[in-house]
């Protein structure tokens, strides 16, 4: 019986991003975060602060995954547009949600009040739920199957803690690694047909350079533990029988 | 009178980036070096090893972008389907390449000779260029204004180094950073007034939080030094009339 697939995008909204200038660290959160909550990520798309191009990217990408993820341009500037981009993408306008309202006055009593570019992050698409955020006083934004999320990947953490086991999907994927100082063309032969012979399985091959040599390290995926530890063993005495040593968990 | 904008677009190819195992180093090293060579990355898609989203992603960003460019899935191993997939996009077939037969002949005499996983690796799409690669035997391909690089960083970046100064391009994106230690809130409105003070400008407010204390960054960006200067020095002064020492160069 084949299990339901849930997928997931994500639309890295930032010309920080695009400049250079900042490495992003979302993708490789995001992704891990999800394959605990046994939904995998399928694709991502970065774009600039610019409402076209995230208004094609949104819909894009909600149209055909089961959840859309946002990172970025969420704060108090002209430079965050992401909720104007985003309720135009849904056609709903822009509301200022009472609780955000709430949380962004308690947070800010101390820090000399609530100004018009904070009351900024107190506006969401019509419709929408809020995400906690312990971090700082600007809330994450829900609107059904979309996720709206800061961009700074710390805070960003924390709204992923908050959704931790409130979306519905599947088996996680399981991984699991073997490595070998060997170069992956040596046994490329035998990495193909492993796969093809095990149904359901993905091997990825990652070589690498290090201490002067060449090695790689083959990630087995799949849903199910015992069918990753057969083609793990498949592949240790591949490598062992080519005469290459495997490094269990890889090197 | 205003510049052509030159632009380019990524598609980052690989399961390995998408399931979170590797943090994706392209995208940074890749913008930094367009802008170099007067060329803005405008957008970025990850997609996995299937061939149907790697034509997609390929196909609707040459249609729109000057370059397009792709990282990963051109090494020896199964999962290595980039080339067959850019020729489905391009509608050509995949042939050998003499001379990146010859470059891997070279390279693999003393290393157990061209296997036909190794001759993988000189397949290109008909018509392609190669690009130099002086740190393995695979080189990079070069189809009209799509260029095909390799997925390791620093490998990529070899790629990179010898494609510089060959591509046409604009003038470079200057930027200059000024920082202070003050929420982005409380100055967004002065920052947003000088922006739009100040056509052709882009100011981004990126904020951070470290050693306990609230910041942000805020960068300028132009073609024009003096309008960057100009920029910078406004933004100085407005934040030392807010109270708020500015500290050149960010922090």
């Amino acid at each position: 019986m084949s299990e339901r697939i849930w997928t997931a995008a994500l639309v890295v909204i930032g010309d920080e991003i695009l400049s250079g200038r900042t490495q992003d660290k979302n993708v490789a959160q995001l992704a891990s975060w999800l394959n605990v909550q046994g939904i995998r990520l399928a694709e991502v798309r970065i774009v600039p602060d610019v409402e076209a191009a995230i208004v094609e990217a949104v819909n894009t990408l909600r149209a055909r995954n089961d959840y859309l993820f946002t990172t970025g341009g969420i704060g108090p500037t002209h430079d965050d547009i992401t909720v104007d981009a985003i309720a135009v993408a849904l056609g709903v306008p822009v509301v200022i949600h009472p609780e955000a309202r709430a949380a962004l006055d308690r947070y800010y009593a101390s820090r000399g009040g609530l100004t018009e570019a904070r009351l900024r992050m107190a506006r969401v698409p019509e419709g929408a739920e809020l995400i906690a955020n312990r971090m700082s006083g600007a809330p994450g934004i829900r609107v059904g199957n979309l996720f709206i999320l800061a961009g700074v990947p710390h805070i960003t953490a924390g709204m992923l803690d908050a959704l931790t086991g409130t979306l519905e999907g599947g088996l996680p994927v399981l991984a699991r690694t073997v490595g070998a100082w060997v170069p992956e063309s040596e046994i490329a032969e035998m990495l193909g047909a492993t796969e093809r012979a095990h149904p359901g399985v993905a091997i990825g091959s990652y070589p690498f350079f290090r201490e002067g040599r060449v090695g790689a390290n083959f990630v087995v995926r799949a849903t199910e533990q015992a069918l990753v530890d057969q083609v793990i063993d498949a592949l240790t005495a591949g490598l062992t029988a080519a005469g290459h040593a495997p490094v269990e968990g890889g090197i």
